[in-house]
């Protein structure tokens, strides 16, 4: 299963816009509250996220409806003040731990409560007029008293892609990764494009590679540090000189469909491959899987 | 083409990061900026945006860049105070009779200068903090002098979609659409959800019908009235009853192949299609394409 995908809740749209029924699901005996330290996830040892009763919802903490558990409502809290800047990072060792023991829906529910919970605490103020806003439809939208703006969680979609020249795909490395780790490349796609143009712009900028045909092969909700939404492509690749952006990537290599193979089976070779959780690791497995 | 692709400008993401680049260029003799009236295009009889020089920018406005056109430096005027609520709607008729005089590639430029646009009118206050904020990159984000948050033009992704089951496609109807419209599905894609997840998700609340597999047909940047990523599947059915959410749809239907073909291309049937240059006309194009 692709990372952070199977959520098995069932987001319950109607009962978001229904406040008795909402008011009613808050104090309903079986509903639960996630347990989270800022943005840390609580875990069990048998792998699934850690919940608590709504009797622990903190002093003015509002809660958000994640969705229904076989018609048990699950609530996670948005806290005022919770800071994001301390908040575990993409690749803090404790937070990757807990992922790694998650089963994959549990990772899921984690992804999409995180995402909400960012969201909240880095958009209490209207965009438009400034003025704080005030949580409403149960956490999946905020709205201004002032103007009377209605804002809703933010998603950015980001393309990433292989591009691909003779049985051989371009991979990368940002500044800063884990010692071998190369990549599929990766961008936000902006106002005006389709993913097939953004694949195409984001390619050429960061190594200077044409691309021609654009193949869309998966996508994943990815919450680090806040919500996107991972459009990952296969693009044909018209030439094979690469023109570095040192701005963007440490480096980008051609590798073999064979050679990206052993490594993904964990063998030898010249890069260290993403974490399975990654939707670069479903990508770089169905190109080998093509050949 | 599908509607809104093909921005033939190169969005020269480099030069947002030069200063003094990009200061030369809004003063290069060549440089030309868009004509607007609000957000309405202004438009040649050979089917062109209308142009004119840096020396109509406004006073108080800045400029966007929107790209070089073969180095030639293109710009919007990004005008403070401007109205978003009376721009013209995505079904105005001036706008409609604007966009369909335009040539692909052209619509694909106002696309994306009427989303950032749009973009800076709605967002002048930082929405962690409420401070107003002042573009930066060329017009491609806005920064806080306060708490130093960077923000960048948003995107919502749509998942749109048809439903298959036995040969027949499931289209419906929105409130307020004009006389027999039909179209395809569609919804916001959440936080914490794929596209394959948010489409299956959609399809149920909308109609009750279950889908299995989901397979993605193309995708398309949409500005109205903000910047949305429509993103086209086409979902199996595992059912056809349909149970009607009626406050998403007044109507929903299942249309075998030759019918909907029979109406794209221009004859009777039981509904009236989408226009050519929304992707749902393009889905259902694929579609009838398959049988």
């Amino acid at each position: 299963m692709i990372g952070f995908t199977g959520n098995p809740l069932d987001r319950a749209d109607a009962l978001r816009h229904d406040a008795a029924a909402l008011a009613a699901a808050t104090v309903d005996w079986r509903a639960r509250l996630l347990r989270l330290d800022g943005l840390m996830p609580g875990t069990t040892d048998d792998g699934r996220l850690a919940w608590t009763s709504m009797a622990d919802l903190p002093d003015g903490a509002e809660p958000v409806l994640l969705g229904l558990d076989d018609g048990r409502p699950c609530f996670a809290a948005a806290i005022p003040g919770l800071r994001t800047d301390t908040a575990p990072a993409m690749r803090s060792p404790a937070l990757m731990a807990a992922l790694a023991a998650l089963a994959p829906g549990e990772a899921a529910i984690y992804a999409a409560a995180r995402s909400v919970l960012h969201w909240h605490a880095r958009h209490g103020h209207c965009a438009n007029c400034g003025t704080p806003t005030a949580l409403f439809r149960a956490g999946w939208g905020r709205r201004c008293p002032h103007c009377h703006a209605e804002h809703f969680p933010r998603v950015d979609p980001v393309v990433i892609m292989i591009a691909e020249n003779d049985g051989r795909a371009l991979i990368g490395r940002g500044k800063g990764w884990p010692a071998g780790r190369y990549s599929a490349l990766a961008g936000f796609l902006e106002p005006g494009e389709s993913i097939e143009e953004a694949v195409a712009r984001e390619v050429a900028e960061e190594t200077g590679v044409r691309v021609g045909g654009v193949r869309y092969v998966a996508s994943q909700p990815w919450p680090f540090p806040h919500a996107q939404l991972m459009l990952a492509c296969i693009a044909e690749a018209e030439d094979d000189a690469i023109t570095l952006d040192t701005n963007e990537l440490e480096d980008a290599i051609w590798v073999p469909r064979a050679i990206v193979a052993q490594v993904l089976a964990g063998g030898e070779g010249p890069f260290v491959p993403p974490p399975p959780y990654a939707i670069a690791y479903t990508l770089l497995n169905a190109w080998v899987g093509e050949g």
